[in-house]
This record gives structure tokens, C-alpha cells and sequence, in this order.
């Protein structure tokens, strides 16, 4: 292997002034690829990789295939001055196999495009596929391959991720549509975190935020940066027999909202029962609801189930070692007109939520 | 259907000035999806598309799956003054459709993946929706959702494919590896269009290019703005039994390079057979050899083949109506060192050929 290629475990790490531009686009992916052989993510046995027009594997006989696709782009999803490398490689396929967990699905393969400026320091996208491998060879996932394009001003990661139906789930798969009126709303863990950790990074100003603001912040910090994808609770949750799931990527007005919409139903959330950390709480005392419910980036699944298939999932959580599911409120009859979703605050008030997931172009 | 989300056909376009910020990213996805469906390429029956966290399919049983990503953003690949919006649209999912044709594949889904600043119009991405709908449909291809992000200064179109092994195909998919000597060498098309359009465009400055460059010219142009994906050529080719194919986007230098690289051989390529039409020529009589060799963007398939299998694939294209197959040189042993291709001039001169692929941040 390239001497140069490492960047760990003691292996000499590029020089940091070497860019993408200096390197070129083939010896580059030549060093991505054996990024992903040592972490354990390339391509092997049944699935073709990195060196064909397109990725080649061989899908479970009987299931069922899903695909995702999401992009970050550098200024609008991330700043690399907040944001560590390997970080960026982590986030950006965690969010992707959030959406095959919110599915119940097992993720297979993942491909890349990378639309890059070329000033990019080599050394930095190494750790980026670092931080990427990692996480899909936890997930048995492979990076079969995908593509690298010049982008003007910014660094773009654009990830798909393929996956399909677990093998015991004879084909099914979960979906936002299921819901019905007396369901029980519950949510996978904890809601705010990652809202508070880059409300703390905006707070605290560029650079020296990584650093400084960690302290005893560092859980609020992790959740924004290392978003843990929900893929085992996914899959319990669609043998429990939950009637409708998806993940909560844009706060949980913007996605209740949306699964509400999806099912036709409305929805009552407690307050009370929020499971919001006492870090999100003390820091943002003003704003720890805002943040816990229209915040976004929670990566937590959450679902609709009946009381039988509560039990169920509270069994099989327990025996996989996984977080219980948090009940947050229930599913109510879809109002004639009116709003879907309401709060019912501590002293027993209910409030009409205003609708509306976050959009990318009104702010 | 909303009146609004036409755009030809005598339906009410919306104004040239609605923005997609005015519009709202949710709108956005709604009108987006309208278009889809009356193209013919929207999810139904067995795949599940827009509106869940991943799109849904199922696999033939005993096929082979195949994935594909290639991006385009402005700037680099494309200018709005240069390109149509309809024809931006096809031309992004028709160089991932040649990815699958490549691999002797039968494409079947396309995520879209948009990187959007806001100021786009919205009667503009209905068009772009049309054109790689239109394609879609052709194909028998469904989009099956994507993803809509903020990207500050420029429009990305980052397009996922995923494909699958044809029926009669027994799971067998071509590859760039299978080249032996003694191999003839074909093209399914000809050479240099695409690039020679590109020179008029960059000869005749921005936004008048696309009218008045137009005259005889038109092949030219639409051969860079429109390229044809050759599934069904890939197709005839894989049950021919060719020895291994890519398609030709980088340019033939480059491309025959890799597929010399991947399956160990060499190959001597003789001028006088290359198919270069006589407006390349005739336009650039200093640089039509170049163009055809180096250009890029040709999307024609190269393959290998023996002379049996050759003799299959041209009567198979004759009995579907496909252009026959071009026979452009032949495969050698790789060379101990020294350059992998030759080019055998009309005079019966040999010359290396410098080697090297299209490097995105080389120029």
C-alpha cells in the first residue's frame, strides 16, 4: 500500500499542503479506494466495485430494494471550520442510513459523488473516508464506488445509499402511511441534542468553537457531528409491527407533520413526556422546546404502533440491548380542516402547532 | 392538477420570475412530481417513490442490481446560457443511463439529487423535469424521488441509476476487464460530435451560441447537448458475447486506457477506421483527430470482442435496427513498460499515444 495513503496508526500522513488539484483525480480515488480497504467498507465477494462504469451486486433473493439520496454541501449543511473530517464522512452516510432505518431496512451499499474545488487538502479527505468507512463497515455496508467532479467554490458530498428488506421481514418494509387514529406515538431517544450543540457552535463563533465550547457540551456537540443512524431499532421496529415510521431529520413538527399528511390522521403531543436531556434544557431554558421540536437533525426514528406492538417493541429492545421506545403522544382522528398536530402542555392546555418542516429556501 | 405546473402543450407555465425561493422547496417537490407523472416516468405499481424516506422497488428475481452516480454541476459541466433547461435535464440522466448500457444493464430507477440556490425559476426546473422525465419514460425508467438541498452560489443535478441484469442475461453484466488479445476493438457510434459541438458553443461566446451557431451545424450541438445512452446496443452487445465494454465519456485516450489498464492488454487503434464525421472535420480540419480522441462525451459504447462474437453483434444490431458496430483497431499484449496504445496512422506510422483520462482539476 502507498506509504502516503495513511494517515493513522502511525502511517505518514500526506503533507498537509498537499491539495486535490496538486494530487489529480485518479491517484486520488486510488487513495480513497485504499482508505475503504483498510477500514473494512470496500467492495468483495458478490459486490463490484470502485473500476466500472457502475457498481455491481447481487440483491437478496425474495426482498424488497430501497434507495436514498442526500447531500451536503459545504456552507449550506456543514462548516469545515466546525466540522472534522472524519466527522463530515460520518454525518454524511449516517443520514443516509437513517432513511433506510426509518424504513426497517438493512443498507448494503453506498456510492459516492464528490464535487470538489480542488484546494481540498488531500489529508483531509482521507480522514473524510476514514470517518465514512468506519461507519459503513459497522453497518456492513459497502462504498462501491461513485464519482468525483470539479465544483467551482464549494465541497459537495452527494450519497446514495442502497438497501433492502431484512431477510426475516419477507419483503416488507416500513412506511410513513400507516398510521391510525389511537396509535401511540413514540420517538427512538432523546429530541434537541444536535439543535443545541450547533445553536452552541453558532453561539461561540468560528473556529475555536470545536475546541472550546466542548467542556461539558460535548454530548450536544456529538449528537450534531456523529449522528447515530437508527438501522437495529428500525428493524426491531418493523418486527414489533409498527404501523407507520421515518426519521426525524427536520424537527419534529416538519416530520410528524409530514407522516401525519402521508397517513391521514393528526397527531397530540404531551409535553411533558418529551424526552428532551437536561443538558438541552439548562443551556437553552428559554428555547428547549423550539429546539427539541422544529431544531432538526435529531436522527431519532419515530413510529406509530398500537399497545400490542408497544409491548413487543419493549421486549425486543430489551433483549437487543437497544434504547426503549419513548411514548410522546398519540394519533387522533384527522380534524375536518384545522391544524394536525397539537401540543398538550404540562397543565393540560392544548395548542395548535403551526405546520411546516423546515425548508431549505425560506431562511 | 394545478394549472400552473405546465408548461407547454398550451397549459399555463408560471411566470418566468417565480423563484424557488418564492415557490418554497415542499411546492417545489409537488409540481416536480406532477411533471413526472405526466411524462410517464413517476413511481407506481411495484415501485414506491416520493414521499417516504427511501423510494421502493423489487428486484427481478436473479438478477444482478447495478448503480450509477455522475453529477453535473454549473459551471463546470454546463452553462443555463449555453444549455436548455430540457435538455440539461436529459443530458443528466442520459450519461448515467450510458453507465448502466455500459455494463449491459437494463436501467430501471433515478434518484435526483438537487443542489438548488433559490434564484432558480421554477418554469425552468419543470422544464428540466420534462426532458429527463421524457428520457426516463423512454427508457422505462421511474424517478423514484431524490432530495432538494440548498447549495449558496450554483444548481448541481447529482443523479443516481440503479439498473439491473437484463432477463435473458442469467445475472451476467459486462465489465471493463474481459479484453485478450487478438480482440477486435468497436465503437457503437461516431466520434468527436460532442466535442466538436462544445468548440462551436466556445468559439461563438455565450448566449447567442445556442441560435446562431445553429445553421448546419445542429448535429453537432445536439450531440452535446443531447446524447442518446446506447442501452439496447449494450444489450446486443452483452448477448453477443463481447469481452468487455465502457462507454466512451472521458474521451477514447482516456477510456481505452482504463479498459486496457483493468483487463492487462494493450491496444493499437488505426486512424483510418475511426468513425469521424466530415462536419468534425470539416469544421476542424487541424483538430477533428484530437476531438475524436480526446473530446470527450461521446457516449458510445467501446468493446472488445473475437471475431465469432463480432459477427453475432453485427447481426444482431442489423435485426434490431441499431447502428452496426464499428471496428476501430484491435487488443495486443499489454507492453512489458511503454504506452498501452498505438495509433496506427493512415501512412501505416505507428505512434504511442500519450496516455491519461479527462482529470477534472488538472485544467
Amino acid at each position: 500500500m502507498d506509504a502516503e495513503a495513511g494517515g493513522r496508526d502511525g502511517k505518514a500522513a500526506p503533507s498537509s499542503a498537499l491539495t486535490v488539484a496538486a494530487l489529480g483525480e485518479f491517484a486520488l480515488i486510488d487513495r480513497l479506494a485504499a482508505v475503504l480497504a483498510e477500514e473494512g467498507a470496500a467492495a468483495g465477494g458478490d459486490v463490484l466495485g470502485i473500476g466500472d462504469d457502475a457498481a455491481v451486486w447481487r440483491p437478496t433473493p425474495g426482498a424488497r430494494a430501497l434507495i436514498t439520496v442526500d447531500s451536503l454541501i459545504a456552507g449550506s449543511h456543514f462548516r469545515l471550520d466546525w466540522t472534522g473530517w472524519a466527522d463530515l464522512g460520518h454525518k454524511a452516510l449516517a443520514v443516509n442510513l437513517s432513511d433506510i432505518a426509518a424504513m426497517g431496512g438493512r443498507p448494503r451499499l453506498a456510492v459516492v459523488s464528490l464535487s470538489l474545488t480542488g484546494a481540498e487538502p488531500v489529508a483531509g479527505l482521507l480522514e473524510l473516508y476514514r470517518g465514512l468507512g468506519a461507519l459503513a463497515a459497522a453497518h456492513d455496508v459497502v462504498v462501491a464506488g461513485g464519482d468525483v467532479v470539479s465544483s467551482p467554490d464549494r465541497l459537495g458530498l452527494h450519497l446514495t445509499v442502497v438497501g433492502e428488506s431484512w431477510p426475516e421481514a419477507g419483503g416488507r418494509v416500513l412506511t410513513r402511511g400507516g398510521a391510525r387514529p389511537g396509535d401511540l406515538l413514540v420517538v427512538s431517544g432523546p429530541l434537541g441534542l444536535a439543535a443545541a450543540g450547533l445553536r452552541l457552535l453558532l453561539a461561540s463563533g468560528s473556529s475555536e468553537a470545536r475546541d472550546d465550547a466542548v467542556g461539558g457540551d460535548a454530548a450536544l456537540l456529538a449528537a450534531h457531528h456523529r449522528p447515530e443512524p437508527r438501522v437495529a431499532w428500525g428493524r426491531a421496529a418493523l418486527a414489533a409491527g409498527v404501523s407507520a415510521a421515518m426519521d426525524l431529520s427536520d424537527g419534529l413538527w416538519g416530520d410528524l407533520a409530514k407522516l401525519c399528511a402521508r397517513s391521514g390522521v393528526g397527531a397530540r403531543v404531551d409535553e411533558a413526556a418529551l424526552p428532551v436531556p437536561a443538558a438541552v434544557r439548562d443551556h437553552f431554558p428559554e428555547s428547549w422546546l423550539e429546539l427539541a421540536t422544529r431544531g432538526g437533525e435529531d436522527y431519532e426514528l419515530l413510529c406509530t404502533l398500537d399497545a400490542a406492538a408497544l409491548a413487543r417493541l419493549v421486549a425486543r429492545c430489551a433483549g437487543l440491548g437497544l434504547p426503549a421506545p419513548i411514548p410522546i403522544g398519540i394519533i387522533v382522528p384527522a380534524p375536518p380542516a384545522g391544524p394536525s398536530i397539537v401540543l398538550r402542555h404540562a397543565d393540560g392546555e392544548d395548542e395548535a402547532v403551526r405546520s411546516g418542516a423546515f425548508d431549505h429556501f425560506s431562511r
